[in-house]
């Protein structure tokens, strides 16, 4: 087996295809080095060890951005001994005004709990029925599996979100970039909201990416 | 029991609670009178027939609309043989130039079958990347569970898909009615699509309901 | 790593044991060369082309067979792009008088879908209750999951169906040949089905693959 | 609410329609006299005793039948503990010569456990490969979810397996009564198992319910 | 149906039997006063608000008891909004020297994030090899399924936890009480746990709730 | 690939990360040289015999221990046969006395069926009521999955239980040398179990492995 070959499975691999469901064994830290490779092995459990179970990378908010929102997902891939446990998690920090744009998660529900500040948060079920208030210090609120949600800080402080998921990687759809920063055919975006070819070329303007 | 309470029930319960896991017997016919009030029981079996199993309501397309689409979604609601059984389905039928807008359902993956027609097809992942093209009469593509996904008849004549899905009730969410036709506050939409308030109003006309 | 050891490993690995649950990742494209060696694995998804999400092998039916029936099973070997999706599909074509024998998927709900034609369907439940009747075009039926089911040709014309399954592998056991072209010891099938020893070898003759 | 509507409600339902997922609490004793009424419901805990837990039902064989085998299935309706934990099993009983025909469960993988004498026991894959062997005292032989096996007892004296599921109701399909004795049309049979309409008629009389 | 039958349903029936897998709409909120009676059910949508998806009740840690530890677990029963969507939480109160006792529990995977404070925190795998550190404020460590784990505050100020499950409802077995609060057989405990009756009776004193 | 790196990864690597879910295929056998390698691997099925689903180990019970309780686990790992299937067992032998110490199963519901003698079961549920009582041969006790349970011999002669389990890997954590016989922080269980530091000394003397 050459060279050759292992660059080529390094290149041409990449992602897990276990499921969100009931683990086999008590825990599968995926190696590191060797999880590109081999992706649905777990590391001999000799050589795990209690950091493999402890996250510390959220204690501070990401650097914040021009729409005033960060965000630092911790799924299976960020933090390795989530692997087969069906959870995963989210930081986000709101400068005051900062918007949460409207998304959904494709496979997980979402606990969110309010850190610090006030946070108007709310969902959009399938009848396009909106459910939002306005959240304190300590609440929590439930985004069901798969709904649109959308938050945003209308305090005076910084706030700041710790959200929960029943998947080790639930996915994040950003509505305005997917929408609008892909490459969706034009007739098909303006028929669906619409728009006018200008008018749609200024939306895109503002999402698709630079080169 | 009262007749008040009986009325009670009747009005305060709605939707069935069970889930698409494995089935727990051959099959489950809810009771057409009786789901309201107790929806997770089964026909006594001597009452069930075949009728129960087969579906006739997509012999034909819906009326049209004035967006050149229309589609009977048919879920366990409208086909109740399929409670339990973890799957539905839907026809759509499109004029030439008809758009199926970009959508998603949260609770299933689905395979589109083109039965007419020539069908611009594509769906866009979690990093906002688009896989689109046109399909073929007799051709296949499957829409991962929870991704965004759109259709145009891009033939001369009328195109026909039959999509079905790995879920008894998959669940549609229509992005330009879901963002512009509900209730979400302004300021988290002009913030989310960098739209002025007067184009967010302009839009927002379109998917309103009219009351 | 000799050439021997990799000889060895592409002979003695076959197929992949992940399962039809939910997903762990937006799509998971096995990499064709690779799977045999590392079938849990997903391509990179910079390598992953819409083309991967897209089948067009069942624009026609397969050629004829002598019993008037012939179909095409797609499943996630054939169609990479349904791994770990939960879902495949198979077209089944029949000639007037053509007959699909009694047949289970063991691990699938069917959900079957008559593109032309005009087919006896039914399928028996297990207190061995049967429920069939004669589907037009456009009518759906469904077939709970792990039941027998059949299906006849009863028009003039050719008649074909869709049928999709909540599996990416369901599986197909041909009752006929599972029990008369296998190799079960005699005595069980004589016992089993109150047959003759002559009575049985008639009956095997028409059913084990010849040498 | 009238003693007519009662009755309509307990005549129209039967089955439960929970499903073989992971509890959603520590166990769920359906009530005896009400679970036909309200069939997802569980006991009042401070009502459950550890009888709720215990079968006894299986010490001793049912009576033998004149194909010389007998069995008792204890699903989740003939042992209430079981309900939502996902198990069941069975006790089975052969004379000398005594077999236990084609059969297949639906929804449940089945390990058998030889309590006393010598099997022939086996399955067909979906490939029509047979994997069959004597079984003695003490050995455990496991059947995959859905495919057909079968046993005959090759010893001098009575045998007993002890069969578990995992599943709490996984079924049962006998295939010589499901083909033979069960209502599907002549023509079906004739021609999937290349019968002649008289043949047919003879294997029918075996298995066809007498009135 | 006369209010002696109501009295004894009431009486009867108790927790829901559902189960967490994928739900089957988009959120089922259980009606409140009738959801003892027809646990299955949801509420009609028209009647769900904002607040159904609102938990406030953990804003401030539960009184204190006297082994400096306290906790408000929120499960479906607590926060219905949860109800099928496969989630709960908790929140947990430490002085310091605080201990939450080795528990586990049976039907989730944990999440837990420190909220305040330095927490002694580990788990033991079914080996008995343990895991542990001390965490800061804002560091997450993840309880496998099923795995007993145990927490003490080591510093010198209050500590708080936010844990949260993938299930709507976990539970929770708590050893110490388990094992010597509960009716276990003398020679039981005597045996597993090598003491003798004087010892066990002294353990025992502490644990068993007094009349 | 040189022979350092294929050592590395026979290292580093060791558990199947597969769960208990439906299967993908029929059986999925591993390869006993390969699976520590590619373990979510299966054979070629061509290279698959009826041995592989046939185990034979537990015709006789374990080598007695001190305390009058031996027990043979076998999950996948010793019957690779149930590799996928969601399935796995436990032959448990007692002499007079012996006692099967309070522990509990992480991933599975067992079933227990008495093979011989008068056992004294039972299990502890979330609220801390203990459910117990004898059993005679012949009798089955459901253990739910996730709760503490235990089993004393109380007859005069030796006794036996064959344990099933819903899981190819159900795990068992034995509570006092869990307890006791793991490196758990002396503090935590001096106040857990309220002893004093020479009586936790005592109890860890029984159960902490020699050096």
């Amino acid at each position: 087996m050459s060279a050759w070959f292992v660059n080529v499975v390094l290149l041409s691999m990449h992602l897990v295809s276990a499921s969100d469901s009931d683990p086999l064994q008590d825990y599968c830290i995926p190696s590191p080095e060797l999880s590109s490779l081999f992706p649905s092995s777990c590391k001999n459990s000799s050589f795990v060890t209690v950091d493999d179970f402890v996250y510390s990378g959220i204690k501070s908010p990401a650097d914040p951005t021009k729409t005033g929102f960060s965000s630092i997902p911790v799924s299976s891939s960020a933090f390795p001994g989530l692997n087969t446990l069906g959870m995963s998690f989210v930081r986000a920090d709101f400068e005051p005004g900062g918007v949460n744009v409207p998304h959904y998660h494709p496979r997980g529900t979402e606990v969110a709990f309010v850190l610090e500040g006030m946070i108007y948060s709310g969902f959009v079920d399938s009848r396009n029925r909106v459910f939002a208030k306005v959240l304190e210090k300590g609440e929590v609120m439930v985004f069901p599996r798969g709904l649109l949600h959308f938050q945003m800080n209308v305090g005076d402080t910084t706030a700041t979100i710790l959200g929960t998921f029943n998947s080790q990687n639930p996915g994040s759809v950003k509505i305005p970039s997917a929408m609008f920063g892909s490459d969706i055919k034009e007739e098909v975006l303006e028929k669906g909201f619409g728009l006018s070819g200008k008018e749609l070329a200024k939306l895109r303007k503002k999402f698709l990416p630079t080169s």
